[in-house]
């Protein structure tokens, strides 16, 4: 058989289905070729191969690529200043009538053309890419019209024209009720307009909605969801973050991919959640950032068997994170997460979490071949430093990135 | 006036002592020559000068070098297995049991030569100037002997010879009892023939002590106080972490450039320190990952005007932190702190906490010319954002470093 390139002299965390773990391989190999795994194992059992390229990997650890698989990269503005303020005690309230808040973001990527909103979110591209991330997905949800909204969707994937990384994006047109707009007016354009619009361009795979005491109801994320299943893209959830709505139930029922926050999670929500595969996203950045201090229900999550990821939730206003690293570290301090679950969090249970579970997330034969290779002793490394990055190369689909 | 280079086309945050806060220039130039600082100010009232060399920063922050003013970043072994552990619910108790926490790292120190311990500590390091840290405190603490803190302090100068950076060695030889002593006659040791043989050698700067109901007492933290006065050397304590020792009022007493921790520092040490001048250095890195819960007296500190300065506590077994940037976010976050204390806790404070607030810390003329220049929108950017790097470039004794 041949292949392209071979990495050996490598420990391998194959995050295989099979082991459940990490899937840890000391002394292995990976081969790959048109930018697939052909084969990832030990050493001591490769198949012969015909090689073009043989990479000594000197004892270092190979992951797969990471996925970050809850961000809102793209968007205009700096809410840096907000953050001040209400370090100096102003209130949300005020901030919000001084214009501030979700709105400024809005307005600022309302304002912005493609050329600026993309010049505005390629450092934070950048930023994850240094940390090994292969695949990202991307909310749209700052446009709140369907113009601006496409855009950012169209800017989402323009990202990846650029640089070496899969955008996953997925329209989230149901973020907030725009300006001006009442709510129930506002989602029957989202489910009669823009979904159908954005589903007829390809914009996006799957739609989101933010169901919250202060954003939209369970009744309006459902005849969201229908127009979603309508026209053929996959559902997803922030839900539970600040209350209990029975978001994630109602979602699961719909068949999500993901259930995202989930800080108030119910038993009947993780019981759905279940019988329907869906992932419970996990989110530390933003219960840190916002100071939560309701956890989400991990050990019920664990016990049920209900796979868990983790992601950055990059936002400027309740997660202005762009270190993965740094989010397995809070997954692990704050939600006491285990390593194992947090580095599966960043790759097989992400990718599921993207309905990719079968082509990206793993090191086995068929999979892409994305892969981050790190300087470091073991795999808790990756979690248990606060700010260190140990990445020492990027592949994506086969290709130093 | 000559001057070598003159930056221009900046906005400064001077943190000059007469603003207080973080002392803005809007369009400002900073002359050095012969890597000090010979004029910093707006752009409408330079003096002329003879310019051998001139930097278009382009709109860009500068603010002066970062200073982390307590790390104990020189040290062998690695403790992410012990954090895996406990996330997998192994006890504290279970894992000292089994020879870890500090006793393991005192291990792994006392058994590297310098090389090793070298090569240990300089990715640590680099990760630190990436972030436009120009000086850095380093503890000793993990020989526990006179030999083996030698050899840590020995390979903190030598760090100083391999990186662009200034080096503040302090001896913290009361750091925990070492492994078959007794703490009294340890104690007797430190005081009777460590820190004379430190001081005798210039090993060190100041001598610290981790003064705890865990660790050594009030008592004997005065015995090191009057040993380290004697030898000429100053004073800091790691106190008030996990219960009120006193500590903090003892060592201000003693004249101490600074308390740290100091989560349970309670009125008489908060009076004690402001009378003395001694600078109270939070450790939000520690507070993160240990779990705390108390906050350090932080309003009762600005009521009273003692100075406040925050550092990573860069350490494997409670804070293995090595991001001065996303310190600040912690200082911010978790502490309430501002934007303009966070940016003043790791310049003209910590310069204040380490005895060189008339050399470092602030861009003035006479200070030394060390800068770090940012990518930033605002000065809040630098504390606003998590996991992410905006550092331009790092200059120190005005040379590009
Ligand atoms: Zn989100
Ligand atoms: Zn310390």
């Amino acid at each position: 058989m041949r292949c392209d390139t071979l990495w050996h002299n490598a420990n391998l965390m194959t995050l295989d289905d099979a082991s459940g773990g990490l899937g840890l391989v000391r002394d292995g190999v990976i081969a790959a070729r048109d930018g697939r795994i052909v084969h990832a194992g030990p050493a001591h059992a490769v198949p012969v191969f015909e090689v073009d390229q043989r990479i000594d990997c000197e004892g270092r650890w190979i992951s797969p690529g990471l996925i970050d698989c809850h961000t809102h990269l793209v968007y205009a503005g700096n809410r840096a200043g907000e953050f001040e303020q209400r370090l100096q005690g102003v209130s949300y309230a005020d901030i919000a009538r001084a214009g501030g808040g979700i709105v400024s973001t809005v307005r600022a990527t309302r304002a912005a053309d493609d050329a600026a909103l993309l010049k505005a979110t390629l450092p934070r591209l950048d930023a994850m890419l240094a940390e090994g991330v292969t695949t990202i997905e991307i909310k749209s949800g700052y446009g709140l019209s369907l113009p601006d909204e496409r855009k950012q969707l169209r800017v989402a994937r323009e990202l990846a024209t650029l640089r070496k990384v899969e955008v996953v994006p997925t329209f989230l047109g149901a973020h907030a009720v725009p300006p001006g707009h009442e709510a129930q007016a506002y989602i029957n354009e989202v489910s009669a307009v823009m979904i159908p619009a954005i589903a007829a361009e390809g914009l996006a795979e799957a739609v989101d909605i933010f169901c919250e005491n202060i954003a939209f109801s369970p009744a309006q994320a459902q005849q969201v969801f229908e127009a979603a299943r309508k026209h053929g893209l996959a559902i997803k959830i922030h839900a539970e973050q600040l209350s209990n709505q029975h978001g994630a139930e109602l979602a699961a029922r719909h068949g999500a991919l993901s259930a995202d926050h989930i800080e108030h999670l119910d038993d009947a929500g993780i019981a759905a959640m279940r019988a329907a595969g869906t992932v419970a996203v996990l989110l530390p950045g933003a219960y840190y950032f916002t100071r939560e201090t309701v956890l989400p229900p991990i050990q019920q999550l664990r016990d049920a068997g209900v796979p868990i990821a983790l992601a950055t939730d990059s936002n400027p206003g309740t997660s202005p994170l762009t270190s993965p690293l740094l989010t397995m570290n809070m997954g692990a301090t704050l939600f006491r997460l285990t390593v194992d679950e947090c580095i599966a969090g960043f790759t097989r249970e992400a990718a599921r979490a993207l309905g990719r579970g079968d082509r990206i997330g793993q090191l086995a034969a068929g999979m892409e071949c994305d892969l981050a290779i790190w300087d470091i002793e073991a795999p808790a490394d990756l979690v248990y430093r606060i700010g260190f990055n140990p990445l020492h190369a990027r592949i994506w689909r086969g290709q130093p990135a």
